[in-house]
């Protein structure tokens, strides 16, 4: 009797714990996905060089799971001890068997009507820490599940939806506490970053992004505006565990685009924090883009590199802003080292020696409207950029494209979307999307690959010298990460919006990413 | 400037039309797939063989397209010209080219609130006759479509859904006729086959499946009960074109599971008729199941054979019916040739010699509960058996389960479920599966393949002597179709209940099958 195989676990191999020493050391565990962003610095690269450019022409889907999610599914999984963790929309998670691709458990989340989220109810993924999993749920609940059962642990709330606060964003597990981050910034919510007990789910911290009166930083703000100031943190930040300092990208300030309430430089909005992590304090701030009107969230990946920089070695932080620039700062210190523009636009004029940008006051919304570039969906955005050590190229996903934004009276109330602009799409210019690498110290661009429409998918370099990326027509693609030459592709069936990971299973090679609503791994037979 | 490609059209070689002809010959044209079976002999088997034996253990996916559709698409689709056609629930149609696996045009239709479907808002396919598609839709309109642009040509509308009427099975294209049968004996409709007009959407004539007053046949209905009769029409059937032929199965009379209401044989119930083509006039009938109490649907599809049969060449038809009996018919004159179990069976203690069932009373549905293989899902159902001219195998997916069934008072209702009985599952005993092949003359048994859950999968064989099926848990496969050994699979990640098929393109074999709701393509690099 020839039964195919379904799902069924063996209780040995599987179901190992992740210490915080495997976290803290990921980078060298290239066989597992341990964290959002593969490691602590976020550089989102796999040292693995199994699958590599003699081989690439022959990667093959190895096997696949189709989520419940419809269209649309953002999450990166993580991978590790012969299971995979996928989440998909609202706040599911399904642990996978690597062996058979055939899930081991599910953990469905009843999702209470009425959940305000600005641009879709999507979930980026789980952190893990020993023997739980964390996930943030789309009604702002942090949820801890057990590694092998996926049963709830605790479950406690961490915002209001009711006032539009969401969590969409992947946690980050550090030794003895979970971060996250809410969404929420276009309802008029207050942005803050917490930190909770991994064992008990009791909080052990919260940093507001807009400070209150008597705290630093509340002189940015007229009046009460940093009441609704948003200031947003629904991004995965990073870690540097020798400096114990974490950093965390902020989002726009509320009301969007109309910043007639809010007089100032609207801190900590549009700014990348460091923060104790034991404490939650402010160690230091830099903010891209002073009072922004332009949606210019600037939750994107802090990448930590340690290098060699103007002659001594440095810790450095490298940002790829979606307002086009790419910085360079020291990330023990905050000092701003370098802004390049990666894309076209038209907000800033110049960035001052100090970081500073000298904006370009005719892109401000107006009645008769303003041009800007980029849209408010960003050049860079929610997709995770990557750094290899092999090329020392830092790879970023382009978003080129403008619009016009026509200003509009911003009323707060509660819940209720928080906008000071309408926009228009251009129609007399198509825009298009582009995969680009640059030298991570410098900014100087190496190549570019181009795609029809501007992408939503985040990359992956590996140790084979390859780097993955999607497009919105449902391409899957491998470049040369030296040149940027197309290696390899395979059509999905569906806009890709995920960050494509990989990792090893039985001494074999996977890359993995979810295209629409399915997980899809490739191997090399 | 590197783009990836998006869906572009080469007016020249993509919608060529689909002559009569082509249809006719459809089996000599193995590199499209031109009709819901494959070719009016309804083999659904494909003689390519450019993938067999010494290469299937390469296959690979080529292409993807994620439908619309959640979990359960149950199409098959048609490929020729350079495009694929698929539908996705409730009745949309997607067109593909071929080269780039992305949509040219896409047919959404808004499907009225209030749609009673026994068993899923499913689509099983278009058909396609010169240079229009055709389509049953979920609120039973018959719709023709432009082949190149998608666009309505015409839309009539077939039956009331308000009565409980939907359309599931893809029509069939005869010479200038558009054949489609009803769903909805669940809901007591009076069941019909219909053919329209291509060019214009007329109807040309209506087969009754429970006879009217007057009409042979209605003897075998007591009082009214013919009225809401059932016996509907809900699969594709198959046709003859040197006898002008139709066969189509019917479905189960109404109410299900309780005769009281109903005395008598109820013709055309669980029976195949043949019909002349032009008039819609019935030829002969063969009823299976007299009386059904069991749900027995008898709406497989009816395969022709041409062979030697009893010293002489004979036209004959092979039916795997859901009764669990393989049936022989000469399809000239409907008389019965054999009839042979295929599975665990216990409603009929034997078939007499002119094929008329020995019912076993003790299965009949009661108050106390009464134990009947197969249960109402069927040991066969609406997926496709396959038949190999090379093995001269006939393969069927088959569902070993049974269920008790107690009887209740049925009591008709407009647009409401008319069943008269409530079903329980065996709790003692593990349903399971198996692909199945028999010798397609005599029924003798070749060889199995089991799987673990009952499958809702069809089949395919091929020239290169593959039988190809999926499983409930995801595992799509290929066999030995000689030995039925294992020799390939793929983990797909969702159920699979679609009818696999195979095409040709630029030189090269695919195989096509949907699972869950993605279309995949395979093929050797």
């Amino acid at each position: 009797m020839k039964i195919l195989l379904t799902a069924c676990l063996a209780a040995g191999t599987l179901f190992a714990q992740v210490s915080y020493d495997r976290l803290r050391n990921a980078a060298r565990e290239p066989a597992s996905w341990l964290t959002y962003s593969g490691d602590y610095q976020s550089h989102h690269y796999s040292a693995l060089n199994q699958i590599n450019h003699s081989n690439v022409n022959r990667l093959k889907v190895a096997w696949m799971y189709q989520t419940r999610g419809r269209q649309h599914v953002e999450t990166t999984p993580l991978v590790f001890d012969g299971v995979m963790y996928l989440t998909d929309p609202p706040s599911d998670v399904t642990a996978l068997d690597l062996r058979t691709g055939r899930p081991i458990w599910h953990y469905r989340r009843g999702i209470p009507e009425g959940i305000s989220v600005c641009c879709g109810q999507v979930n980026r993924g789980v952190a893990v820490l020993d023997d739980q999993l964390f996930i943030g749920t789309i009604d702002s609940h942090l949820v801890a599940l057990d590694l092998k059962s996926g049963r709830v642990r605790w479950d406690v709330p961490v915002a209001d939806p009711k006032l539009g606060y969401s969590m969409t964003a992947a946690p980050l597990a550090l030794k003895n506490k979970i971060i996250v981050g809410v969404a929420g910034a276009e309802y008029g919510v207050r942005g803050f970053l917490d930190a909770y007990d991994p064992k008990t789910g009791k909080r052990a911290w919260r940093f507001w992004t807009t400070p209150a009166p008597g705290e630093p930083g509340n002189e940015t703000w007229s009046g009460d505006s940093w009441k609704n100031g948003g200031a947003t943190t629904w991004l995965t930040g990073s870690y540097d565990p020798e400096l114990n300092l974490l950093y965390w990208g902020a989002g726009n300030p509320s009301p969007n685009y109309n910043g007639q309430s809010r007089q100032g430089d609207n801190l900590y909005s549009d700014s990348v924090i460091a923060l104790d992590a034991g404490t939650g304090k402010l160690k230091w701030h830099f903010q891209f883009v002073p009072h922004d009107l332009h949606d210019i969230d600037s939750n994107q990946i802090p990448v930590l590199l340690d290098a060699e920089y103007g002659g001594r070695r440095r810790k450095l932080m490298l940002f790829a802003n979606r307002n086009a620039f790419y910085y360079l700062l020291d990330r023990a210190t905050g000092e701003f080292l370098l802004a390049k523009p990666f894309a076209k636009q038209t907000w800033a004029k110049s960035i001052d020696p100090r970081g500073r940008p000298v904006k370009n006051e005719a892109s401000a919304p107006s009645e008769k409207g303003a041009l800007v570039y980029p849209d408010d969906d960003g050049t860079s955005n929610w997709f995770s950029p990557s750094y290899s050590p092999r090329t020392k190229l830092f790879y970023q996903n382009v978003r080129e494209k403008g619009a016009m934004y026509f200003l509009t009276e911003a009323q707060y109330q509660t819940g209720r979307m928080y906008l000071g602009a309408t926009k228009r799409n251009l129609t007399d210019e198509e825009p298009y999307g582009a995969l680009r690498a640059w030298n991570a110290l410098t900014g100087e661009p190496a190549w570019e690959f181009k795609v029809h429409t501007p992408p939503w998918c985040g990359l992956l370099a590996t140790g084979g010298d390859l780097v993955f990326s999607g497009t919105m027509e449902g391409d899957f693609f491998a470049l040369n990460a030296t040149n940027g030459k197309l290696l390899w592709r395979i059509q999905t069936g569906a806009e890709i919006w995920s960050n494509p990971i990989s990792y090893q299973h039985e001494g074999k090679q996977y890359i993995a990413v979810v295209a629409g609503s399915t997980l899809i791994t490739f191997a090399v037979e």
